[in-house]
């Protein structure tokens, strides 16, 4: 009978008309209606990713797509740049040497962002890397990194730029061609509101090109084989119709808002639950580029940031993350992209205020939601 | 406002309650509330693949599975067998070939079955073979492959045999630890009654010893980590959790009905269907060991069987396969296996049968229905 909320940040909920267009009748892989699907979802990518290049669709997690991107553009022995501000961007490097390539660490204190420069330098020491990996949210600190600065940095260089948007993509403005970027990666479970289940890799020329001379192994996750099916609007293997399905109904609601209207909104969520987190005298764990998608927060000291995270789920059924290897215990994190109302904000606001009270913290109750409302007033 | 019957050999229907359970909110992937899931269906999974072994899950199509069991067990250069009887076969060749292994083709005329004394031959004749890859059922021919005789063949031998089960799991028995298969794969989307998008494989003994020395590249298929990580309840990546939710309903279903009386029962629809083709004076494409999963029938000479496939999409809504590759135009196939009940099975005659008519074949219209009606009424 508890209501259950999900604030974590991905999987995100999933509006109820998209659960109810999921739960249709299923329609087989192979009939003219499913292609002429893949068509419209192969279009609404391109909307989303602002992107004329193809975007492939995977049945797999973001990471899926992520090693599609070493073991398309790469052979054994190359040589690429991980950038390492968090769990995910040291997912890059166990990626590419488990593909036998070097993986160059550019390792970022968590909670800070990646200096263009450093990559720049790494570049210019060493021509024969042929890649930068990064995340454009780094979703285990909140972090943005500098992505339209780090294309100007590749654009001159042999290196592809190869971007991980699964926790950006529809939060705010990434806009592929305009930037430059050469593999931009998304998934369908956080700013798409839908179930995990697919990923996405947009490709631009530059990868294309690269593509050509990879000699890494690769079949179910072969960029070439798809493009050549997924222009024909049909997947290689079996695609999860339902998640399709699912897609083109998140396309509507996407169209209906507008994107713009969309990253509006999630700067605003994200702005009222960092003020409220000001007004209760926590700090964001966050040190520069504090992403609009979640909000990371450390605990007050003395306080085990798992107890909050704890506490909102055993006593109120909600459903907030928490901090992942060194920053476990620390902090914990809320989303604000996707399907999250300005008041499921305040909820949260409400029950982190709950918690912490319970847990020993003084303050004054309150100072958090009314910090919040106070700015989703004036919005 | 057409009622749509699809009855293609995967993805087959999702009853209904299934749907809607996999309609409801999202669950978080890395709460308590979804380790406790995860457990469930690997205790699930085993009771329908008849093994104590792991069965690790994956989010992606059975190929995605298919290139873990070549990956995880080899490495550049070794030679394995691909039985190749069908276009699933060829798979097999397709993946060893991208990871750079030798693959022995044994290749069998479509529509027969693979003899278990040329697997014995081939691997007496090169000891330094180290695996052999089949098909249970191979669903392009609608043949099954003698997989008990061939687990007696390997089991001597440095060899392990990978079962491709995808078709075949829960249509009738396979039961891995019985007969000694090292790996068996499989997904979501045909007898067990989901949309795509899980794969599954079950990993024996022998297969766990050869997965030590296996230097192909692998990351997100990595037997190791997901034995580990599912090991304690917790896949590695983001878990599609609405589909893990459908299967635990998928499991209540199952074990209502009975393993046993489900094989019985797609055995009874497969005699129906089968009966009715011979009545219509149809033949059969699996020229032996015809499975009971599905139906892979010949259409009438001067007849294409695409115009058959087409006639029941364009006029009925029902969705049959065509035959794929060197077989496409001369075969239809329907399936039995799944959410597929016997009347299903008779519309699906009766649509045939109406579309044989307007094609042009002459024969006494209803002969068809009455053969299968005969055998469901005496079943």
């Amino acid at each position: 009978m508890k209501k259950v909320s999900l604030l974590a940040p991905g999987p995100t909920p999933v509006p109820p008309r998209t659960l109810l267009a999921m739960a249709q009748p299923l329609i087989h892989h192979r009939s003219s209606d499913f292609l002429e699907i893949f068509g419209r979802v192969r279009e609404g990518l391109k909307k989303i990713f602002k992107t004329n290049n193809d975007v492939l669709v995977f049945c797999s997690s973001g990471t899926g797509a992520m090693e599609s991107a070493v073991a398309n553009l790469l052979s054994p022995g190359d040589k690429a740049i991980a950038i390492r501000g968090g769990k995910f961007g040291e997912r890059w490097t166990e990626i590419l040497e488990a593909y036998g390539c070097q993986a160059v660490n550019l390792d970022v204190e968590w909670g800070y962002a990646v200096k263009p420069e450093d990559v720049a330098a790494l570049l210019k020491a060493d021509p024969s890397i042929k890649a930068v990996y990064v995340q454009a949210l780094e979703t285990s600190t909140g972090v943005a990194h500098p992505i339209k600065e780090l294309a100007q940095v590749t654009k001159g260089t042999g290196a592809v730029l190869v971007v991980d948007a699964v926790s950006a993509l529809g939060v705010y403005d990434i806009p592929t061609d305009e930037w430059g970027l050469d593999v931009v990666i998304s998934g369908s479970q956080k700013a798409l509101m839908l179930p995990p289940g697919l990923a996405f890799a947009s490709i631009g020329p530059k990868a294309l090109e690269m593509m050509k001379t990879s000699k890494c192994p690769k079949f179910y996750f072969s960029w070439a084989k798809e493009l050549k099916n997924q222009g024909d609007n049909k997947g290689t293997f079996t695609s999860p119709v339902t998640l399709f399905m699912g897609l083109l109904d998140i396309f509507e609601l996407i169209d209906e808002m507008g994107l713009d209207n969309i990253y509006k909104e999630t700067e605003i969520k994200s702005k009222a639950f960092k003020a409220a987190m000001a007004a209760l005298g926590l700090e964001l764990y966050s040190k520069e580029n504090a992403s609009t998608g979640l909000s990371a927060v450390e605990a007050p000291a003395g306080i085990d940031a798992q107890d909050v995270v704890g506490w909102l789920k055993n006593k109120y059924a909600i459903f907030i993350a928490g901090g992942q290897a060194q920053a476990k215990g620390k902090i914990f994190r809320v989303a604000h992209m996707g399907y999250i109302s300005e008041f499921d904000t305040l909820q949260a606001i409400s029950a982190i205020e709950m918690a912490l009270a319970g847990l020993g913290y003084e303050f004054d109750m309150g100072v958090g939601v009314a910090a919040a409302q106070k700015i989703f007033g004036e919005a």
